[in-house]
C-alpha cells in the first residue's frame, strides 16, 4: 500500500502514520517529494482496508499496491484452473456453449427447448425456475417444480443443467437438482448468498453485476473460494452504461483483463449484454475470438410466447446455425467447441431409437 | 404502452401485434406513420412486460406511457406518506437526522457516539451489525450482539435505531431489536429480501442501488409496499458514474425526482455519495435546499479508529458545527430539524442526574 | 510519480525504469515489497506524461502523485481568486445570477428577455448567438447579429453579457461584442480554441465536458491560464450516467471538490444539468447551499415558442420565485446574491423615465 | 413523434398540443389510455426538434419514433456504402488495418515504422501531426512538418495516409497532403469542424466521442453527409464507463448496431478501446469476429520511446502476428483482409531492389 500525504502535511502527520503502519506488523518506507511525500506500507497488506490509514490527518489517499484477492489471483494461481461438467471440460481448450431459456415456463417449453439445442450444438442448458423481476407484478418462476424438471430434462438429453438461486434457502434446494448453481448479477455482492454457495460443492456460474468492478468481480469470487468451492465460473454479462441503443454495454475488454488476472474461467452472455436477439450473434462470436472460455445464450422454442426475456432469446434455428459459425471462430483461434453431451437414455430422448 | 413498429412492417405483423395485444384485454389503436406504424395499447398495462409485445416479428420496440409501479406513485396517493418515528415524523415538515457509525464495533464505541450525536443534535441513530464487505477479509460485524448493543442505546438516548439487514434470517432476529430495518444499496434488487422486510411492519429505509435507475428504486419499494408494509424511506446515497475524485456521485437531481414521482420520503445520505468527510456538509446542505426528507450521516466517536469508512466519517464536533448549518438551511426553505428526542432515562444518561 | 512494478519483474527491468527516470532530471527511490517494488520518481513531474514510464517492459501502471495542472491549482494559489465583472465580483462573498434564453432569437425576444430577468434580479445575461446542435437541419444561431443584439441588451440593461464562442474565428468576432466567453461542454477539450480564448482579455466562463472529469475540467482551464488569461469561471453543467429521468445528473460533488482544488470561482448550471424547469429551483438551491459562486440559468420571455432549450426554461415569473428563494439560502450560508446592476440608460429601459 | 401527456392533462392542453402539431405542417392523431392521452404527430419530423412540444403545458414527454438522421441511415440507403481508398476498398468484404503511431515524432521514427508496418501487412498508415493533448505541457505535434512527412511515407509504402485535425484552418492544410481526414473523439461534436470536413471531397474517418451515443455519432456523420461528402467511415474507440481496468470501455455491441442502423462502414480502433497492448489483440479479433469493416491500430517502432500512447503501441512484430490471427478470424466469418498496396517506388522503398 503506497499512503499519499497532503501537500504540507507535517512532520508529525507522518510519523503518526509510519506509526499505524507498523502497529499492523507492516515496515514503512517513506519518499520525499517535492512538498509532499509518499509512505510505502510493506508486507501482508490484502486484507487490510485502505480506510485504516485513508482516515488519518494529513493523509490524501492510499492506493493499493498488491491485489486485495488472493484465491482467485493469477499470481498465486499461475496456470489455468480447468474443471469437468459432464462430458466436458471448462476453462481448458474447449469452449462449452449453454443454452435454455430465461424461464422454465412449463415441462413442455422446457423438454422441447432442451431436446432442440441438444440437436443444436449446446453442452450444458439453462433455465431459471427462481426468477429475480424488476415488477412485483411479474412471473416470479415456477421454484422446486422448474428444478425438477430440469433434472428431468438433464436425464433426457445427457446435458448438465444450470439454474439461479438468489437466497439461501434456494440453494439448500437447488443443489439436489441442479449440476451448476447460478449466481445472478443482482446478487454479485450478497454476502450471505456467496458463502452459501461456497459452502456447497456445486459448480458456481457467477454472473457480474450490472455495475461491477472487475476488481469487485474477483472479490465476489474470492468470497465463494474462500469457503472451499474452487470451481467458479466467472461470467461477463454487460454492464450499465449511458448507452441506450442495448439493454447493457458488452464490456469484452473484460475477457482478456480478466484471463491475465485470475486463473478461473471466463464466460459471455451475449444475450443479456446486448438485448436484442439481433445482436446476439455478432457478439457471441466476438467473445470467442477474445478469448471467452464459453458462452451463455437464451434460447427458447417459441419466444413471441416467452413469458420473459423473448426479444433476445434465438429460435434453435437461429441457434443452430450461430453454433456453426462459433465453431469456425472457436478453430480461427486454435480452440474448439466442446464435444456434445451423450444422453444418458440415448435411445429414449429422440423418440427413433 | 405504445408499440413502435419497424419502417416497413407489413400489414400481417402490424395485425399480429394487434391480435397479442387484444388477447392481453387492451384495446389496440393504430397511428400510421409516413412508412412506420405505432400502435397503442390501451388499459391495465402495468404488470404486462414489455417484452412480450417487443418480441414480435416487425416490432422495433415498446415504450411504455404509464408507470410500471403503483402503490409508490403520487398518481394514486397524491398526498405526502407522513408516518412517525419515535418523537418524530418523516415526510412532512419536520427534518430528521438519523447519524451514528458505519458498524457497530464495541459497547462503549457505540454507547459514546450515540451519547455524542444525541448532544449534537441527532434525531436518531444508525449502526451496522451485519455488514456487507467487499472483501471477505474484513471485519463483518457482531451480529446480533450488536442490535443489542444499538437497543441499549435506545433505552439511554432516547433515539430509534436504525440497522442493515442483508438476509431472511437477519430480518427475523433483528425486528425484535430495532425502529427502522435498512436494505442496502447492493441489496436494493434483492427481492426475496425486500418480500420478506415488506412483510414486516417495522418501518423500512431502502437505499438507492449504486447503478440503479429512479424507476428501478420505485419498483424496488413497490415490493415491499405490495408485501403490506407501507412505512417505506427512500434513500439517495450516490451512484456509480465515470467520476473519481468522489467515491460515488450524489444525484441531487433524484430528490426533486423522487418527489414528484413518489409520496414516500425522499433521505439522503452524503457520506457515501461523496465518501470523504470534508465534502459531506456542502452535500448535506444542498439535500436540504433541495427538499430531502432527512439525512443519514457517518458520525464516529473516533474515525481514526473506525474499522470501516473512517475517511467519510465526522467527528461528532463536527457534526455538531453542520447540525447547526443544516437549521439555518432548513428554514431558509421553510422546513425545520426535527424536535430532539427525550431520552427514555433522562436523568442517567448523561452522567449527571 | 510511482511506478509500480508487476508483481516478479527483473531486477534489470527495475534498473531500466530507474534509468528512464533519472534521464528525465528526476530522483528514483525504490521501495521493495512483498514480491512487488514501486519506484517514486521525485522531482518536477507535472509536465512529463505517465506513459513514458508506463511503456516501459516489467511496469504495472504509473500513478501521479502531484497534481499535473498547476496554475489552476490552489497549493500553489492559496486565496480565491476574486474578479469583478460590470457591477458586481465573481469569486468572493456575492453570489452572481447570470440568466438568459438558450439562443437570441431576435431582438425583441432578447430584450424583451433582458428587461424581465434584470427586473426579476439578475446581474448577467446569457444568450447564444453560434449554436452547437445534434442535428444539422436545427436552428444555428443568429450568428454576429445575435451578438449585436447581446451588446443591445447590455446597454439598455446595464447587464454584462455572455455568449458562447465555438471556433477561433467566431472568437475573434465575440470579443467585440460580449464581456464574458463561454466555451461549451462539447469544447471543453478543444485545444485550439481554448488557446484563441486563453489570448484574450475578457473572462472566461468554462464549461465542464459532459463525461469530462473533475481533473479534466482543470486540465482544460490551465490551458486558458497557461495563454496568459487569468479570469477563468469553471461551470458545472451536469455528466452522462446511466440515469434518464433527467437531461444528465447534476454533480454536486463536484461543487466542493473543485474548491477544495482549485481557487478559480465555480458556477452550476441547472437547466443544463436537470433539463426540466421543474427541477432546476431544487438544484439550484442546492448548488448555493453547497458553495457555488454562482448561477447559470435558462431564462426565457415565452418557453412555449423557444427555437431550443424550452422544456429547461423558466419563465420570468418562475425566475422572480427562484432569485427569491437563493436570496435566503444564500444568508442561510452566510452570502449573499450579487448587487443589481445599475443600467447604462436607466431612464430608458423601462420605458417610464 | 409520440407526445406523452401527463396523467390529468386537460382536453385544452391536448387541443393545444394539436394545434401545435398541425401548426408544423403534421397531422395529429390522438390515443386516449386510461387516465392518460399520446398524441402522434405524423409527417417530415427529422428537422423538428422534440422541444418544441415538450414544453407545452400538460406535456409529459415526446419521443421520435423515426430516426432523426436521414443521409446515414440505411432506411434511405439500404445498401452498404463501399468506397475505394489507394489499393483497397473499404465497406465491402475486404477489411483494411490501418496501422502507425500516434504521433509523428520525427521523419526517422514515421519512416521506419511505415516500412514495418508495411512489410506486418497493413494496408494503410495512421500517424498525428496536430495532437489533442490533455495538458498543454505535452508534446503537441510537429504540425504541417509532420504532414509533410506523412505524404513522404506515402511515395515510399504506396499506403494512404490517415492524419487528425482539430481545426478549420487545419483542414485546409492538410487536405493537401493527407488522404483520409480523422476527426477524434474530443471533436466529434465541434460542429464548424464537422462542417468544414463536410465541405472537402476528402474520406472522414470519424471517431465516436467517449460519451457519445450511438445516435449522436449518426448525427455527427449526418453534419458531415449534408457538407456533400459522402465518404465517411465511424469508428469506435471506447467510451468512458465506471470501470478503471482498461482506458476505456470497447462498445463491442456498437458494431453490429451501427451495420444495422447506417450503410457507412465501420471501424474499431483497439488500442484506445483498451489502452494497454496486452490487451489489442483480443479486441481487435473480436471486432473482426463481430463484423467490423476495418481496424485502426497503434503501432510504433519502438514504443518504450514514444512521446505519447507508448503502453497502448504494438512492436511491428506484435502487429506483424496480431495480422495472422486477423486474417484467419476475417475467414472464418466470410471476409479476408484487403489487399497490401504496392508501393509507388517498390524498388526503392526496402532497400533491396
Amino acid at each position: 500500500m503506497m499512503v499519499i500525504m497532503q501537500p504540507g502535511a507535517s512532520r508529525q502527520q507522518v510519523e503518526e502514520v509510519i506509526a499505524a503502519i507498523e502497529a499492523r506488523g507492516l515496515s514503512a518506507h517513506v519518499i520525499e517529494g517535492v512538498g509532499q511525500s509518499v509512505i510505502g506500507a510493506v508486507g501482508e497488506t490484502h486484507a487490510i482496508p485502505t480506510d485504516v490509514l485513508a482516515v488519518l490527518e494529513g493523509v490524501e489517499n492510499v492506493t493499493r499496491i498488491s491485489q486485495p484477492y488472493k484465491l482467485a489471483s493469477r499470481t498465486f494461481h499461475p496456470s489455468d484452473s480447468v474443471f469437468p461438467l459432464d462430458g466436458f471440460t471448462i476453462g481448458g481448450r474447449e469452449i462449452p456453449i449453454i443454452a435454455g431459456p430465461c424461464s422454465v415456463e412449463s415441462r413442455d417449453q422446457l423438454l422441447d427447448t432442451a431436446r432442440a439445442i441438444r440437436e443444436a450444438g449446446a453442452n450444458a442448458l439453462r433455465g431459471g425456475a427462481y426468477k429475480p423481476r424488476t415488477s412485483p407484478y411479474a412471473f416470479q418462476g415456477l421454484g422446486e417444480e422448474g428444478l425438477a424438471i430440469m433434472a428431468e430434462a438433464r436425464e433426457l438429453t445427457g446435458m448438465p443443467v444450470v439454474a439461479e438461486v438468489m437466497s439461501i434457502a434456494q440453494v439448500e434446494v437447488a443443489v439436489k437438482y441442479v449440476d451448476v448453481l447460478q449466481v445472478g448479477a443482482r446478487n454479485m455482492q450478497n454476502f450471505p448468498l456467496l458463502r452459501a454457495v461456497g459452502e456447497t460443492r456445486t459448480p458456481v456460474l457467477l454472473k457480474r453485476g450490472i455495475s461491477a468492478s472487475i476488481e469487485e468481480l474477483l472479490m465476489a469470487s474470492e468470497y465463494i473460494l474462500a469457503g472451499g468451492n474452487p470451481r467458479v465460473m466467472l461470467c461477463e454479462r454487460g454492464i450499465r452504461t449511458f448507452e441506450t441503443a442495448t439493454r447493457n454495454t458488452t464490456d469484452i475488454n473484460a475477457i482478456p483483463v480478466l484471463k491475465s488476472l485470475s486463473h478461473l474461467p471466463v464466460l459471455l452472455d451475449p444475450s443479456h449484454a446486448t438485448g436484442h436477439w439481433e445482436y446476439v450473434g455478432a457478439v457471441a462470436r466476438a467473445a470467442v475470438a477474445a478469448g471467452a472460455d464459453g458462452l451463455l445464450i437464451e434460447v427458447h422454442n417459441d419466444p413471441a410466447h416467452a413469458l420473459s426475456d423473448g426479444p433476445q432469446s434465438l429460435t434453435p434455428q437461429r441457434f443452430a446455425a450461430l453454433v456453426g459459425q462459433l465453431r469456425a471462430v472457436a478453430e480461427a483461434v486454435g480452440r474448439q467447441l466442446a464435444p456434445l453431451p451423450v444422453p444418458v437414455a440415448a435411445v429414449a430422448w429422440d423418440g427413433h431409437a
